[in-house]
């Protein structure tokens, strides 16, 4: 699943028994995400160590000397003919706006593409605090598909997002 | 998790090692899912009886004798404050129209209801198959929130449909 023979500059595709608290780390430092939420982070990357691919989840980390400094996580959509999801994209807070976020989605959609998928979609929600998140996947040419009012909580909605490949 | 101290007429709440292959025959028979989707509902059973409750899954079948004639499958949706999804709906397509999908839809939200639940969201499809299937929960007040084109395939929408309780 690797593109053009590997990952490119920084990124890491396997993943390590390490990368389970380190992921928790990471996504708890960013202040987006509940308890509940960093809990989940964790469990897919238990489930990728357990299942391997079966488990459903792709990741691939970026790092910054011994650090992670950011990661993705998604997979095939099930039930669709084409589709997939992002399900998580975290980067330290103390290196955000350096551009690895954008590498790390690039990474994920030319993986994607290579394996013949269709249409990306993800999930963030519509508060204020989420403003940078949506813009920064406007910019990479993600659309807003669908909103559910009040879904996360009263005042809190969650927005779909798709991009269509090709 | 029981109101009024049972699930009602007809109904059983406790998951039995039987009702994985039973609940895959039914699912089956209605001719409305996937193979793919067949091993999910199945997979969701196995689910419950490793894990019990901490699977997140809650169950509720109706019998008409011996025979398993539909099934509800339900939990509480991650992240959200007051929101559960309904996973599975499935009726014995040789008892359909007999009430079975109302007796089981008013068990689960009787159950959601008095577990403190808000919202209740479930996904059905957009295709013409589907018409009945979208008229039984309107039928029910559930409203459409939101539609995620060509999601499934090219031409078969997912929608997203909501009840708001009290």
């Amino acid at each position: 699943m690797t593109v053009n023979g590997g990952p490119g500059p920084g990124l890491r595709r396997a993943v390590t028994a390490a990368d389970e608290a380190s992921v928790g780390e990471l996504v708890q430092a960013t202040g987006f995400f509940s308890a509940e939420e960093v809990g989940i982070a964790r469990e897919l990357v238990r489930g990728r160590l357990q299942f391997g691919a079966a488990s459903g989840y792709e990741f691939v980390f970026a790092e910054a000397g011994e650090r992670l400094a950011g990661y993705a996580c998604w997979g095939r959509t099930e039930q669709t003919v084409c589709g997939w999801d992002v399900y998580w994209l975290a980067v330290d807070p103390r290196l955000q706006r350096g551009g690895i976020g954008t590498l790390l989605m690039r990474h994920v959609e030319a993986e994607i593409a290579a394996a013949g998928g269709g249409d990306i979609w993800l999930e963030t929600a519509g508060r204020d605090l989420y403003a940078p998140t949506r813009a920064f996947y406007e910019r990479l040419d993600y659309t807003l598909e669908a909103r559910l009012r009040d879904y996360y909580a009263v005042g809190d909605d969650k927005l779909i997002y798709v991009k269509r490949l090709g």
